[in-house]
């Protein structure tokens, strides 16, 4: 090989690739067909929250605003996650605002991990957490977890901890599978962080969407838990901003302030007249609104979970967030095209011009997730509503 | 200690510390001063950039993009290159739009180096260069390059390299010392990166802010140089947006992609409505922008420099961007408050009212930066011409 046409790089770089859901993508794009694959949510954004990033792009609100975000919404969100989340923070001093929930996610991973620890993931995990996690050159320890009604395992996870284990990262509501954690089994996980010194990053992005009276704990909120918790959240999900890249975390101030150094160099900041806008989520927009946007998903749940389950796939209908991880088990062995998630997923486009995600993206062990694919309802319903038609069109039911 | 109240870090994450920057910031504030130490920007935005974002976001522009960037975009940032920097790249999928220039230079370190590597830093430096450097795990070997009159010295970088040296960082115009490298200079340097394998990671994000007739070249338009080199560029500097955290990267296609793959792994994307605005400063802007802006900074630098020189400072005058690394080791044997750098910068805020940075920011051994301050002069030019009162009204001049 001409090292001059192709630099060597660093090893972390050698192991990135294309994710299958950015390929789906593409293929979905070529068929002019509708993709629930990628969790991107397609609803416009509220406008109380657009008038606010007119007004800041206006007034020139452009320029680097602190590492860890403007006073104003450090403090709505402090306030917000001492009401709604009843996560006991104490000061604006332990909130910051970062590029997106994953932002925050990279600079807890970074300021959390290293070399030689070794970090607790729950499977099906989203992808985006595995990767950064491996970044920060921790070594990762899978615990299944299954799907909505899966409840969690003290003794799975205490199989897998060591004297090098360090952190442990929770998702609730969960993609891909919908599980939304029930206050007993935060209160068990809560009891093996003082038990082991670990620390919980708790990914809390889709904490508005709940079914069925679902209830969103924060593991934060749990006695003596938020002394080793960081609880991250954001506006994407809830406000249909994905592309904003605004998102949040919320930890004792010593641990904040190291979150925030490392949003600093890694960030600079979050873009900051968006940053002007996200106030409204907190001033201008009630209870009704997040009201609203539950039904709304409630619809669009039941519409694609009894489609699913129309054509032949056991659906374990979420609790939380905003898909479906399908599984296709029976379908594998009885109808052509469903033989694994690869092949299920490449039938999903070509017969029905739907994309879906391949349920290895949420294994370490791809075979784990060979009989499943996640689908996204977080679509217009008209759009929602035709992907349903096409997928009993081109499969029965 | 008790562990339960603060949990262990990571190493990299016990480094970190509030920089001197942000507490000049804290301290200029509280005594209602001018900061001319944070390199921020306070002119308004262009209004055909506003109109742009002002009609995304109308528009729902606000879901994630592609994770180099909105296809428009990196068109556009593909035709300027080759255009105005003559950097022969080929095609948008050069191209990696990210949040700022110091988040592409982010995705670029994280790509190129790790655990083992080294790579060449010329001093005085940008602190966010070395800390970033730093977090890839590679070791800096660090070559004096001094002020904008000093020549780049071959045999100086030739004593720092080994078989492990992968990559060399260059900052054209350079910040803080003003330096604008020639075209004899990249050249000399673009033949060491072929006689030692190396790649060039270049920021040219000052490329707009040019002084008496210097030229910036970009290393990548040198023959041969492409290959093997990172440009680096963004919106913040000649457009007042700082804070919308929108940069992006030039290079190979197969260098690019790996980049863009890291991006995507930490920054997801830019922002989103902001990019559609960014196209603005290519469509809607023309070349008399920057002359404008450039007349208007040849303006606010002769009047910051020559209050500098009336007041005692050696200042070699900068060729690009928009600091003066300023000297007061004549001062420091004369004048109370000037024993060094610290010294002089707790005396700017006392007796004037004015923030500066440290030297000892930008070397890796204090002492080399203890007689030099640096001063920003990207200000309102009314808010410049009253700082500059307050220096003279201090000391004399």
């Amino acid at each position: 090989m001409d090292r001059a046409a192709s630099p060597s790089l660093a090893a972390r770089a050698d192991d990135l690739q294309q994710s299958d859901i950015r390929s789906v993508t593409r293929r979905v794009e070529e068929v002019d067909g509708i993709n629930l694959g990628q969790g991107v949510c397609d609803l416009p954004t509220p406008e109380p929250i657009k008038a606010r990033a007119h007004q800041a792009i206006r007034d020139d609100a452009s320029i680097y605003s602190h590492y860890a975000g403007i006073e104003p919404l450090r403090r709505a969100i402090l306030e917000k996650e001492q009401a709604h989340n009843e996560v006991p923070a104490t000061s604006p001093e332990d909130v910051v605002v970062g590029v997106g929930s994953t932002g925050v996610f990279v600079s807890a991973a970074f300021t959390l991990l290293e070399d030689g620890d070794e970090v607790v993931l729950f499977e099906p995990f989203y992808g985006y957490h595995r990767n950064i996690l491996e970044l920060t050159g921790a070594t990762i320890r899978y615990v299944p977890l299954g799907g909505p009604d899966a409840t969690f395992d003290r003794s799975a996870m205490e199989a897998v901890l060591t004297d090098d284990t360090k952190a442990v990262v929770v998702n609730t509501p969960a993609n891909p599978s919908g599980k939304v954690w029930t206050r007993e089994e935060l209160s068990t996980l809560a009891g093996l962080l003082h038990a082991h010194d670990l620390v919980a990053i708790t990914d809390e992005i889709y904490e508005y969407m709940l079914y069925d009276g679902a209830e969103h704990v924060s593991l934060a909120s749990l006695p003596g838990a938020y002394e080793r918790t960081i609880t991250l959240s954001g506006f994407s999900k809830a406000y249909n901003v994905t592309g904003w890249r605004l998102g949040y975390g919320v930890a004792p101030a010593p641990i904040a302030e190291k979150i925030g150094l490392m949003n600093d160099l890694l960030y600079i900041c979050a873009p900051r007249p968006l940053q002007h806008a996200a106030l409204a989520a907190f001033e201008d927009l009630d209870d009704d609104y997040v009201a609203q946007l539950q039904a709304d998903y409630a619809e669009r749940r039941e519409l694609l979970c009894e489609t699913l389950e129309a054509i032949g796939f056991d659906v374990p209908w979420p609790d939380g967030a905003y898909y479906v991880l399908a599984h296709f088990g029976d379908l594998a062995g009885t109808q052509a095209g469903f033989a694994d998630d690869a092949a299920a997923c490449d039938t999903l486009i070509e017969d029905a011009h739907i994309g879906s995600v391949t349920g290895r993206s949420f294994y370490h062990d791809p075979a784990d997730g060979q009989h499943e694919l996640r689908l996204c309802f977080a679509k217009e319903l008209p759009v929602l509503r035709r992907a349903c038609e096409q997928l009993r069109a081109a499969f029965g039911g």
